[in-house]
């Protein structure tokens, strides 16, 4: 059986290093510092590397001892290799971004990871596209391999399944995710204190660019459409970063009587960037299609070169004969 | 034991009330259409008795059949007893409003709640305040009743968890809560679908108050104190009512950096009521306290009739004292 055939390898290395995706995220790091903590019980010499420095919101992640950014010039210099390479929550190759050369000067790799488009690019291959969570699969990893599930330990993976399920409401979310949290939070995991730590922490400047972008909400069609447009100005009154601008088409969605949602991003260049959300019954992926763009039917989006006002007038009606 | 003695009083009667407390909630409703679905199949002449319609957002709940808003007129024209009426979710015999004379007109009274508070008002109490939801104690009833949970059911008693978990995230969601969501999930319960109904689902005024909200926002002591202020001018611009400000002081606590978050609500006729959140450390109770307010550690609140400049600098005072 594969997992054994893990589980053996994990077992017979002296040192292992732990590699989830650049820009990483709370499935992670939650489930390489699980991994890790428990591989140390049983005396590896192991150290999770990213791509870059600890997120701040998750600062409060215990075995930060055991993580490390990875620093190319040092490792071009010459690190001996490891015995055992586990790519986790990593779709391919290109995910580990600089650290690939650790995975590929590695004896044994192992790719853990719940990413159906997972490319199999190590020797063994554990994809469970299921899994809502990479921390579902490493709780079964610890589980199976006899190891102790400690305070620390349950608190990285609720951490990676939380956040991995956006709190327990994506269609991720399963029978077996709730079954395994509740082995999680009877280890004691204080879930008011974590939940506020990575949901309810968010900058001053995004909170300010959420004001602006209700201040310019506009409502069609008797309330079915939510318009939002977000400016370079807005941006910089804000102090706020392209990225704050992810989740703001959810204000729009999130109001009673609200089928499509959508955000005109509109950039200085002449580019316009589209973000569409549907609530019930619109397939905004085809009115994205329509323009070049993509998605799924209750998300999607693109990008245009358009004057604002025509495409706003464009998708208004695009949309309106999909109601 | 006290589970089996309810079980044979339902089991036992021919025409069963349930009673949820006044201004019903995803708990209260969720429990009851639960409960009454369960008893119809052991052929129970069963109804769930509401002080006021069903709220619009718990419209798509199942049972509905099974659902009357109470009518006082009716009532008093005389209808015949019922063999046993259930409250639920209900601490006290106010919460049932008019429809205590259902309660005290019935043969064998049952109340059956997590609030610890609960007054045990009935013949039967089954109060267990580790609970995070009455829906999940009818959840055992359910099971030691030996009843199919069948997929009407699960979604019920979802709702009824999850309204009162606030998503998994309050402090009352235990293992035991994740072990029966487990289950409920199981049951075909189509998770994304009814997290978005029950929790994206915001009145356009109550948006718009959030984005005037932010507009007045104020950070105070290198961004540890936030404060946000709410006239009369404001809730009327936003089409708002007083219900829309609560939450509002969740703005402020969730920002980054923030302890202490306050909301000023200014009165036309010159009260101010004043909310109070606090993040990690400060304890808000004894800042209310001295206004003659209440509450919590981290969460108070206080009315009093002041001039709001003169109340913001005496507060900012208070608290920077506690940072």
């Amino acid at each position: 059986m594969l997992m054994n055939n893990i589980i053996d390898a994990l077992k017979g290395a002296k040192n292992i290093a732990i590699l989830p995706h650049v820009s990483v995220d709370g499935d992670g790091l939650g489930s390489s510092i699980a991994l890790a903590l428990s591989l140390k019980k049983i005396n590896k010499e192991v150290i999770v590397y990213l791509e870059e420095e600890i997120p701040s919101v998750y600062s409060f992640l215990p075995g930060k001892a055991l993580v490390k950014t990875f620093d190319y010039k040092k490792s071009i210099a010459g690190n001996p290799p490891h015995d055992v390479v586990v790519a986790l929550d990593t779709g391919d190759v290109e995910r580990m971004g600089e650290r690939a050369d650790i995975f590929n000067g590695a004896r044994v790799t192992i790719n853990i990871d719940h990413h159906h488009t997972n490319s199999e690019f190590a020797f063994y291959n554990y994809v469970l596209p299921d899994a809502s969570a990479t921390g579902e699969i490493i709780y079964k990893v610890i589980k199976m391999m006899g190891l102790e599930l400690d305070f620390d330990t349950a608190l990285c993976l609720y951490v990676a399944i939380a956040t991995d399920t956006g709190g327990f409401r994506f269609s991720n979310t399963s029978g077996i995710t709730h079954q395994i949290t509740s082995d999680l939070v009877n280890n004691g995991v204080n879930v008011a204190e974590i939940s506020q730590q990575i949901f309810d922490n968010i900058s001053l400047a995004k909170t300010k660019l959420m004001g602006a972008a209700i201040n310019s909400l506009e409502l069609f069609e008797n309330g079915k459409i939510a318009f939002i447009s977000i400016t370079d100005e807005m941006l910089k009154a804000a102090g706020a970063k392209d990225e704050d601008c992810d989740g703001i088409v959810n204000i729009g969605r999130s109001i009673v009587g609200v089928e499509v949602s959508f955000v005109a991003r509109q950039k200085l260049n002449g580019e316009v960037k589209i973000n569409l959300r549907s609530k019930n019954y619109v397939d905004v992926a085809a009115i994205a299609s329509m323009y070049s763009g993509g998605g799924h039917k209750k998300a999607a989006g693109f990008s245009i070169n358009k004057n604002i006002d025509i495409l706003k007038k464009m998708l208004l009606k695009d949309i309106g004969e999909l109601l």
